[in-house]
C-alpha cells in the first residue's frame, strides 16, 4: 500500500530559488531534477532523511522562546529559518507575518487540480523555557541525537512535528509524481503558542481572507505509544476565573465575634465542596447544557488503549483515580467536563496562629469543557449559580480571563479524520486507535475564526519530555509523521468529496 | 450602704517606708497617720482621686510594650514603677519577679484576721503596640485628661484596672478602720500579657507555693456600658492549629489530569464544609462532650442587656449575624464553643491563571470552648474526625498550638461571684447584670495552676479602644472599680464562709 511509481516530470518556478538562503537550511529537499524516479513515499522518506534531520538539529539551536523578551530576536530568527525551509522544500509563496507579538510563518501551495480541497497546516516555531536548566542532561539548546531519539529544546514541541510536513511534502510530491500538491496546502506556524497565543486569533480574523480552507492540520499532539499510533479526535476547552467573596471590610477577632458572623473562608469553602455532588459531577445547574457525549465506538476505541491505571498513577503521582462516576479515568480526563479549583486563599497564612474571622476569601477557578459546550455560556450558569449561592450578606465578584477557549472536537466519522487515520494507518502499518487531549491551545481559534473542522496529524512520544528537561523526539516516529503528511495529501481529496 | 464609720487606729510598719522612692510614685496614699477620722468608701476614693490619678498618669508615660524588644527596658521601669506604688499603698511584701521574659510584680499584704480567705488580684503592667500611630488623637505615651476620660496607651488595658486596686485597698482600710485588710491580699502583675503570656504559666507552677488563695480576682475585663455595670462570668478558652493536606507531591496540569486525580484544595473545602453542619453546629464528634450550658438564670440575665442586634453588627461592620440555631448573638460569642477557619491557603495564588490541579492545601483553624471543654479532648476528637474524613488517599497533618487554653468560667451561684456582684451594686447603686467574653488570656491558667475559681473585677467601658488608637478610660469608672473593690474585700469573708 501506498507505493506508487512516478515520474518526476517538472520543476515548479519556486524550487528554482535558492534553496539554502542561510547556508544552513537543510529541511525538506528539491525534487531530483532532471532524474525521473520511480519512489515511494517511505523509499522517499528514508532516503532524504539525514539531510531533514541535520536540517532540523540546526533549527533547533535557535532559542525561540516566545516568554523572553529578551529572546524575541531569536524567535524571528525562528520564523525566518522556517520561512527559508518552506521555501526550499518548493512553496511558490512563503511570508513571515508580523503580529503585536513574535512573528508567525505562512506558505501557500495551490494545487493545480481543480477543485482541489483546501487545507491549513498549523505548528508553532517557539519553545518553552529550559528551566530548570540544571536537569537538562545536555544544552538544550545544543541538540544531539542519541539512538533514535534527537534531544534539545522544541524537538517535540513543535519544531520536530512542523519539520516533518516539510518532508512530507515533498515525499507526496515524488510518490505522486505531481508537481504541486493534490490539495492546496497552506502552512501557519506561530512564534506565540507557548505564551498563550495571545495575538493569534487577531491573526487569524486579520488574514482570514488568506487562511480560507476546508480542514484544518493540526500538528501539535503526541500518540498513545510507539507501538499504538493514534490520532487525537478532540481537545477540551477552558474558561477560567478568579472568585472573590467578601463578608465584610475587616477581619474580626473570632475571641469577640466567632459563633456569630459569616466567615468568608467558610463560606468559600462550602461554595467550592458544593461545585460537585457525590458522584463527583458538576452541580452548576445549566453547566451540562448541549454537551455532546462520545459515541459508543469512540468509547470502544478508547477502551482498547493499551491503558495501565498503576502506571498512569505513577506519573501522576496519585495513589488514587477519582472522578465522574460512570467514566473511566481516559474518559475523565478526555471526555468529561471538570471544575477544578487551581488555587485558593483568605485570612491568615503566616506562621503561628491568629484568631481571626476572615473578612475576604479568594479562589482560581477553570473549567474544562467538551464538544457541545459553550465557554460564554459557562459563564453565565457559573455566574447564575453563584447568585444563587452565595449568601445574601456576602458580595462577591468573579473575573474571567477573557471569553476562553472553546473546545475543539471531529466526530469519528468526520470524512477528514477518517482520512487522517487511513493515513496513519498506511505509515504505521498497523490500525490507528483515537486519543483525545484534556487541555487545548488555539486549535478552537482555528476553529471558530476559520470556520472549518480540525484533524490532528502528530506523533510525539508519551515521553517527549514536553514542556520539560530533555525535551526530545523520537526520530523514526517524525519520519512516520512524513509519511502520513505524504499520504493525507493524496487522501483528502478524495475522502472530503465522498 | 457602704457607709462604715472607722477610725485607724495603727501603722503596719510597712508604710512607714519612704512612700515615693521614685519621686513620681502617687497611686495610693499613706493611712492618715495620727489622725483618727470616719469615712466612707466613696469619701476617701474622692477625696484621693486627684492623687491617685497623677499617679496612673506616670505610669501610662512608660512604654512599656512587651512585644517590642527594644522597649524591654520600659516594661522593666514599669514593673519598678508598680513596685513602688504598691509599697506607697501599704504591702508589706513586694517583690519583682523575674521570668524567662519581662518582669512580674507580686505583692502580698496577710490579713491579721485568723482564718481570712486568701484572695489574688491579676492583672498585667505591659501595653500593645501603639500602630498605627497616625491614628492617635494624641501622642500615646503622653497620657490627657479630657472631661471623663484619660486617653493613653494602657490607660484601660490594663494599666487603670490595676491601679484602681491601689486606691481599693486603701479605701477598704479607711472606711473600716483596719490596720490590714479582711482578706490575704496578694497581687501579680504580668508583663507579657500582650504578647500571650509565654512564661505566665511557668512563673505560676514556680511560685506556687507563693500564690495559693481561695479565688482568683482578675481586673482585665469591662462592662456592658456605663449605664449597665456587668461582670464577666466566663471567658472561652481556645485550642488553635494549622491542619495541612497533601494529595501529592507535585501539582498536575489540569488539562491533562483535570476530572480524575484528587484535587488536595477541594477535598480541603469538602472537609471545612462538613465542619459545621446545616444549623451551624459543629460536626466533629464528641465536640461537645462535657459540655456546660448556661443556666436558665443566667440566659435570662443575659437578655435583659440593653443588647441592640443593629448596632452590634455595625460595629461588627457586618450585615447579618449568622451562627448556632438556638441561641441569641451574645450567646453564641459568649457561651457556645465554635469552630472557626482562621486562613486558608493552596495552589495558585498569582495574577492571572494557573491551570493547575494543587497538591497540596492548608488551613488554620481556631475552636473557642466553653465551660466543660477541655482543650486536649478536643486535640483528640479532631484528630479522630480527620482520620475519618480525609480521604485514604491523602495524607494529613496538624500541628497544635500548644495545648489550648481551657475555658474559664464562674456559675452564678458562686459566692465568690455572687460577692463581686455585691460589691459592684453597692459601687454603682444597681443591680449587676453579667456578660462573658468570647475570648481569654492566662486567666484560664490561674484557675487551672492555682487550682481556685477566678472572678472578673472589670470596669473598662466598651469604647476603650482596647489595642486600638486612642485608648481610653473613663476615670469615674476606674473610681467606681476602686470602691469595687473596697466593698469587695470587706464582702469576701462571710461571703466564702457562707
Amino acid at each position: 500500500m501506498g507505493r506508487v511509481a512516478v515520474v518526476v516530470v517538472g520543476i515548479s518556478p519556486p524550487l528554482r530559488r535558492p534553496s539554502r538562503p542561510l547556508g544552513r537550511t537543510k529541511c525538506g529537499s528539491s525534487p531530483e531534477v532532471g532524474s525521473p524516479a520511480v519512489t515511494t513515499v517511505p523509499e522517499y522518506v528514508a532516503a532524504h532523511a539525514d539531510e531533514w534531520l541535520s536540517g532540523l538539529l540546526d533549527w533547533l539551536r535557535i532559542p525561540s522562546q516566545s516568554g523572553d523578551p529578551a529572546l524575541a530576536p531569536q524567535v524571528r530568527r525562528s520564523a525566518e529559518w522556517l520561512a527559508s525551509a518552506l521555501r526550499a522544500a518548493g512553496f511558490p509563496t512563503v511570508e513571515v507575518w508580523e503580529t503585536g507579538g513574535h512573528p508567525a510563518v505562512f506558505a501557500e501551495w495551490v494545487s493545480e487540480d481543480a477543485g482541489a480541497p483546501q487545507v491549513l497546516v498549523y505548528g508553532h516555531h517557539d519553545v518553552q523555557p529550559v528551566d530548570p536548566l540544571e536537569a537538562w542532561t545536555s544544552a538544550p539548546y545544543e541538540p544531539r541525537v542519541a539512538g533514535d531519539k534527537v534531544f534539545g529544546r522544541g524537538a517535540a514541541d513543535d519544531k520536530g512535528l512542523v519539520a516533518f510536513h516539510l518532508l512530507g511534502i515533498r515525499a507526496h510530491l515524488a510518490a505522486t509524481g505531481r508537481t504541486s500538491p493534490a490539495v492546496t496546502l497552506r502552512v501557519l506556524v506561530e512564534g506565540e503558542e507557548e505564551s498563550g497565543s495571545p495575538n493569534f486569533p487577531a491573526l487569524l480574523r486579520a488574514r482570514r481572507d488568506r487562511l480560507g480552507c476546508d480542514v484544518v492540520v493540526v500538528s501539535d499532539t503526541g500518540m498513545w505509544g510507539r507501538e499504538t499510533p493514534s490520532v487525537v479526535t478532540s481537545m477540551r476547552g477552558l474558561i477560567s476565573c478568579q472568585l472573590d467573596l467578601v463578608a465584610r471590610d475587616v477581619d474580626l477577632h473570632s475571641g469577640s465575634y466567632g459563633g456569630a458572623v459569616h466567615n468568608a473562608v467558610t463560606e468559600l469553602t462550602k461554595l467550592l465542596a458544593s461545585l460537585h455532588d457525590a458522584d463527583r459531577r458538576v452541580t452548576v445547574p445549566g453547566f451540562y447544557d448541549g454537551i455532546v457525549e462520545p459515541s459508543p465506538e469512540e468509547r470502544a476505541l478508547i477502551a482498547r488503549l493499551p491503558f495501565d491505571e498503576a502506571d498512569w498513577l505513577s506519573v501522576a503521582h496519585s495513589v488514587e483515580g477519582v472522578g465522574e462516576a460512570g467514566w473511566s479515568t481516559l474518559e475523565r480526563v478526555w471526555a468529561r467536563p471538570t471544575a477544578e479549583v487551581n488555587g485558593v486563599w483568605g485570612g491568615y497564612t503566616g506562621p503561628g496562629t491568629k484568631t481571626i474571622i476572615p473578612r475576604e476569601a479568594h479562589a482560581k477557578l477553570s473549567f474544562r469543557l467538551v464538544a457541545g459546550q459553550d465557554p460564554v455560556h459557562v459563564k453565565s450558569v457559573v455566574e447564575a449559580w453563584l447568585g444563587s449561592a452565595v449568601p445574601a450578606a456576602l458580595r462577591w465578584s468573579v473575573e474571567w480571563e477573557g471569553d476562553g477557549v472553546r473546545p475543539c472536537a471531529t466526530p469519528l466519522d468526520a470524512p477528514a479524520l477518517a482520512a487522517v487515520r487511513e493515513a496513519m494507518g498506511r505509515a504505521f502499518g498497523q490500525e490507528v486507535l483515537v486519543t483525545r487531549e484534556g487541555g487545548s491551545g488555539p486549535e478552537a481559534d482555528l476553529q471558530d475564526i476559520l470556520e472549518a473542522p480540525v484533524v490532528f496529524l502528530g506523533t510525539a512520544l508519551p515521553d517527549s519530555g514536553w514542556h520539560a528537561p530533555d525535551e526530545n523526539a523520537d526520530v523514526p516516529m517524525l519520519l512516520k509523521g512524513a509519511e502520513a503528511a505524504a499520504y493525507l495529501w493524496e487522501i483528502l481529496p478524495g475522502a472530503l468529496k465522498s
